[in-house]
């Protein structure tokens, strides 16, 4: 059994609550594979360097100056930073892009009707699962950053949710896989503002009804997007849940009905 | 028998010379480790952010600001560009900080009498040999930069050529190692400006009269004392030459006598 675990942004801002995650994240028994997102960072750093930040529908168009910061600060500064803490916890960590080993080949997203730039696009078939398994039978623990490539030598931005579910239903093929996005909220949650609002369920039934009243909407439809794809593929449980709470069992279980 | 490049900042400053250098080191047969140095883009990098770039004795002072940059600008851009560009030419590189799979575990230089801050040093005791042999008997290119940690959560900025020289050690207690440190030079020259007085050999015997006559001299000198401890402690080939020159025989020959 393997398990697979994607931390979100706001978890990465906070070097505390980073620390205290990677600590329990060190203690879980078994193989497991670590997901982190971005956070403010890259920003940040764009901002510095005077490299004007755009956003299309929420998402972040990657030209040239950009890819070259998401690069620096996602499989660097970032990725460096959690391995290292990983390491002082006894967590045999390491890290990972999709270039390495070639790992995760992802398709340059067609330019139209948006022009992106350097984003890739990456279905669970663009893993390469052989790989991941030989590290973790090393006893490895792969840490993998957003950033990939399109083997013709450019990195490519990509959406570190896909990049959790696309591994995790490859890796369902071998054995029997467990997801959990881990984020600041405690599951999906119909009020925002109320810890006690969590949904219980995600199914493909009650999906469209929560879009439709915008209780799922902005960043979370494309992660529950991913744990549906996920669950529906074979992944055996798939979790949305606090970033405290890897070891537990609350917040938004995804049902594959 | 592994072969192991080092490849220095002058050819890593030069877009079209590297991606020549890299495609020649891809299709160099046989498992093959590379070691890449910094160049100038960190202090391009620390120019841009306003940070002081502090050197003494031509080594840079590592404060936290500046480990934050080599770890983004060396772990991140120089390392993934690099292996995204041998992924391209059919090399499976993989990307490496000394704190992936706990592969290169440093020290934190003593304080007294510079205090360089963040700065790593390491011997050939400090290697994870067997993760480095697994990874080529997967069919994996190791890349190295020169960003490692020190087991407790800092990530520390290491020489490179030490590095280099280090891991041909440790391997050379397993099997045959060609250690060649490649630059923009034709190898040690006693005349900067004529390609055609490279000196053929340097040996423990003839290495203090050129010290002494200033031939050897500034960032020549960790090179060619990393060379010689190299092929002191069991390294089969020892070679400093120019970037171009990778499968032949040119440059500088380091002989243990």
């Amino acid at each position: 059994m393997i398990k697979i675990i994607k931390i979100g942004g706001n978890v990465i801002d906070n070097p505390e609550r980073l620390k205290e995650f990677l600590k329990n994240f060190s203690a879980l028994k078994g193989d497991k594979i670590l997901i982190h997102g971005g956070g403010k960072e890259a920003t940040k750093l764009s901002e510095r360097l005077g490299v004007e930040t755009k956003m299309i529908e929420g998402r972040r168009i990657t030209d040239a100056a950009t890819i070259d910061i998401v690069t620096m600060v996602y499989a660097g500064l970032i990725n460096k930073r959690i391995v290292s803490s990983l390491q002082s916890f006894g967590c045999d960590a390491l890290g990972l892009t999709g270039a390495d080993g070639n790992i995760i080949k992802a398709k340059l997203r067609p330019p139209v009707p948006i022009n992106y730039g350097f984003v890739g696009d990456i279905n669970p078939s663009d893993i390469n699962t052989p790989l991941i398994l030989n590290f973790l039978n090393l006893g490895l623990t792969p840490v993998f950053c957003a950033i990939t490539h399109n083997g013709e030598g450019a990195l490519l931005n990509c959406n570190a949710d896909t990049i959790a579910s696309s591994i995790a239903i490859a890796l369902s093929s071998f054995t029997e896989v467990k997801l959990t996005f881990c984020f600041e909220k405690h599951g999906v949650m119909t009020d925002l503002n109320d810890e006690n609002s969590v949904i219980p369920f995600v199914t493909n039934k009650n999906f469209q009804s929560l879009l439709d009243s915008g209780v799922i909407s902005g960043g979370m439809i494309p992660k529950v997007k991913n744990a549906l794809d996920a669950i529906s593929k074979g992944v055996l449980e798939v979790r949305i849940c606090n970033d405290s709470d890897i070891n537990g069992e609350g917040g938004t279980i995804i049902k594959n009905e």
